[in-house]
């Protein structure tokens, strides 16, 4: 299946198909030297049968997890494509998951100004979110992606055979951001992960999601007005992120835990469920006033208000303006 | 004067006015957090100036120079925005060259994936041209401006005022770009250099010049075409300039050279003459082979052929792909 992407500034293709990585080279332009960018958590034969169909393919394998998403494997991996000779024809392939695909996006969009970057997310998280959407980004000064880019990729391959080798935590951890478009825009789909097992459904997941993401984005590409909605679950889910660190819950988590106060109780309740067959959390119990400081750092408080999104019925939304001062009370009393 | 910009992205308005800076507040939002960018070359009152009509200023003072435009003072004005809390309805202000431009515009645009950024240059080279067309950039393993984003200020204040404390070198180096431009677009801005005193006439120079580049630009944000032709010179200027590095060529005096090479023998009699009134060099005599190495390492090599400017006449250009060969040999046959 091939969902087309159009933007203002061009348009790109999301290919889903089993065992698409196989044949990357007929889909995209890798006649060229390919920086593909990968972590030590991702099968190493992904990168490899990717690099097959490569006319000059270098591979760069940077640790697993968030640590990576620093200024400092940025400066590497650019040091890398300047070490290799690339220049502005030239292109960067992401193959693993959020992380991998926010660096090399950002190192793509920065090298000589941006040089072509194509997506081949490899987990659930990636394949339903964060392949859709052009935000780049690494973190900073503990707070995450706070330095990045909006760059477009020029094709976004998603096989759903990558993710037969993920954990079941992870693979739950992923169903996180699916249930979020669902709760936002899908109803069906929130009936879906209610009566029926996510792994069976997991192709279907998966394009149900990237339509909806897409909708979004389509409307509104740099998240000034109702690319806001996607946030849904995110600004706390962010601030428990900040404070949990490496080591602690996953991002999908986090968002788990971010949507819950922010439900009218019937619809928690049915989260509530939900998140418990995913095996998803639905108690935080860390310490309250490291959370609000961090809160207080994320991007989403841009001034003193803050957009929170809240969901009068399942697939539909309502946007807010808080004074952080409310959110704030809201996160205490429903964490405490 | 005011020159609007129109993009597909948005548009802005430069204002070309002498004295300007002094009511920077009444033509750009500065109710706000704003995060002035300036270096220790630049007259300090001029940030103060604008400081003065700001909400929250900060002031950050880079030190002079080439060697500014690094990751790692891109880091510390990252760490300075996070400090002070900017959020993404903040600003930052260059007030300086080239130099404070493309590193304040690099950190602009990548802070949050990019909040507002004002320019206002107050060098020659930067009024005539680097503050038009949105090259954000610092340099990284020893390559200029290898490492950026295209993003487009939301204004540029021009105010001929503040080069009245520009050394002459500084100034002359300025007017390299507006030779260039004129050279390419405007043969009475050329005569103009031929038969008046250029300091007499700068608010003229850098109408033109501002004028000449806004019509590339609007037609090629991104240096995939037309725009090749504002690197007249500038390949060549460039590697010159990478092996010159600290202390040696201005910029403007590597792009006089530059274009040098490129000329057919009648203009290029014409252009030296001019060179030579304006005081910039005429002669280079640094070590080729050290040349030849940079000049490979240059993004404007795209490949084994590279875009090369050419003058049928003057105020008109052709563009030719060359190889890399036919270039370096050029430059060896010139510069011997």
């Amino acid at each position: 299946m091939i969902i087309p992407v159009n933007l203002p500034i061009g348009s790109y293709d999301i290919t889903i198909e089993r065992g698409v990585l196989k044949k990357a080279g007929s889909v995209l332009n890798l006649k060229r030297r390919v920086l593909i960018v990968t972590d030590s958590g991702v099968p190493k034969e992904y990168a490899e049968t990717v690099a097959a169909q490569c006319k000059t393919p270098f591979i760069e394998t940077v640790p697993m997890g968030e640590g990576s998403k620093s200024l400092a494997v940025f400066e590497k991996l650019c040091s890398s494509l300047l070490e290799h000779g690339f220049t502005r024809s030239d292109c960067v392939v992401a193959v693993g998951g959020g992380v991998v695909g926010d660096l090399a996006g950002f190192v793509a969009a920065s090298y000589m100004r941006g040089i072509d970057f194509y997506n081949i997310p490899t987990t659930v998280l990636s394949q339903v979110d964060s392949s859709v959407g052009g935000k780049t980004a690494v973190n900073f000064g503990k707070i995450k992606n706070i330095i990045g880019a909006f760059y477009q990729p020029k094709a976004v391959l998603i096989d759903p055979d990558t993710l037969s080798t993920l954990s079941e935590r992870h693979f739950s951890n992923g169903l996180a951001e699916a249930v979020k478009m669902s709760l936002t825009f899908d109803k069906e789909l929130f009936e879906l992960f209610e009566t029926a097992d996510a792994r069976e459904n997991i192709e279907t997941i998966i394009e149900r999601s990237v339509k909806s993401k897409r909708g979004v984005v389509e409307k509104d590409e740099k998240e000034s007005g109702l690319r806001k909605v996607l946030n849904f679950g995110h600004t706390m889910g962010h601030a428990i992120e900040s404070v949990e660190e490496l080591g602690g819950l996953y991002h999908g988590e986090c968002v788990a835990l971010g949507m819950l106060p922010m439900c009218p109780p019937e619809i928690r309740e049915r989260l509530i469920s939900v998140l418990k067959k995913l095996n998803l959390p639905t108690k935080y119990s860390g310490d309250m006033e490291k959370l609000i400081t961090a809160a207080s750092h994320d991007k989403k408080f841009s001034g003193e208000k803050v957009t929170v999104i809240t969901l009068p019925e399942i697939g539909r939304f309502e946007m807010e303006e808080w004074t952080t001062a409310e959110l704030f009370e809201r996160m205490k009393e429903f964490f405490a």
